[in-house]
């Protein structure tokens, strides 16, 4: 049976959803990250970067969200989670979760993780006060040209779906009104109603209490 | 004919070679950065992210280096530049080359780009000090845990080599010490000596001089 590792508030939230949406027997496993648990020998065995989420299969581990929502889509070709059969289209998704992982995530990760690239508490501070533009100015672009609707590629609900939910859920957080990006947050109203997403929630947020 | 649009010295260096490797038909079209040429409208009505690479298909536009590489791996099928029958496989490739973008391909951002996530100058001095560790953490942890060897997937050259040899073309210049991680420089110098690689990069440096 698969495992996803995940911690509440974190990027796992979208393979979480995805493995909802395919069906997928599945088991959700915490890592604490108040406890630092991220870095503990015994995920730094199941994931070297110590970082969420990872999904333990049969045939060995997987990281990085793009590569974890792909490979969903691709072993539960019934639920329909990506054009499989059509490459530029397949592409275009890729595009898409790419984008989020690379340019996103990472803006929105200077407001609470500067660490990583800066040393002097100063310029953590002064990181922080960026990310409300460097975030809002992605999500103009989504809103602008990306997200063609109701789902982000169109009629047919993706694996993009779930990964733009889980980042939009951190605008407010990151200081960006979202009321500036009608689109996204009608998509997001619309993927907080489904059960899949419901649950994924209920789950990491239930067990985080 | 598919039209690749680079500048020299970025990451759009991955798709050329793959390019090469597949034996596409193509035409690679310079992006002026000099003249700032990603931000003018003509190349915003291609890329409205004013990045390279942007890869102009019959069916539309490709950005996000992990899509146009597994796009390319997966229309020249014969090239073999991807386990395209073997999900997990692929998922492994898609991971390493997620990391490339999201991780890798960010901590060295922050040596010229700190601009995209801070605006106080004295702290994007410090962004650039800690460029050598950061940087080198990465290639560490390919060192030691993803690259298998000879290639990075193992036997196989895949979608992977090209981008891992762009990324730590840049080591040097990122302060990083190469001989700290014999592997990857290993692998730089077999890359170095393919064809497809020698043309990629008289391509780009020659119309640079």
């Amino acid at each position: 049976m698969l495992k996803l590792f995940y911690a509440p508030h974190t990027c796992a939230l979208a393979s979480h959803i995805a493995l909802e949406e395919a069906g997928a027997g599945y088991e959700a496993v915490r890592v604490d990250f108040k406890k630092n648990a991220q870095r503990a020998p015994e995920y730094l065995a199941v994931n070297p970067k110590g970082r969420v989420p990872s999904l333990a299969t049969d045939l060995g581990i997987l990281t990085e969200t793009p590569a974890i929502l792909a490979f969903i889509a691709q072993s539960y070709p019934k639920a329909r989670l990506a054009p499989l059969e059509d490459w530029f289209a397949f592409a275009q998704v890729q595009a898409f979760n790419s984008y989020l992982c690379s340019t996103v995530h990472v803006a929105h990760a200077h407001r609470m993780r500067g660490y990583r690239w800066v040393d002097d508490h100063t310029a953590i501070e002064a990181m922080k006060k960026k990310v409300p533009t460097s975030v809002g100015e992605c999500f103009d672009l989504i809103e602008r040209t990306m997200l063609q609707g109701p789902w982000v590629m169109g009629e047919s609900y993706t694996i993009c779906d779930p990964y733009l939910f889980t980042l939009a859920q951190w605008l407010e957080a990151d200081g960006v009104d979202p009321a500036r990006f009608p689109r996204v947050l009608d998509h997001r109203a619309r993927m907080a109603a489904r059960p899949s997403v419901k649950k994924a929630l209920a789950e990491e947020l239930g067990s985080a209490s």
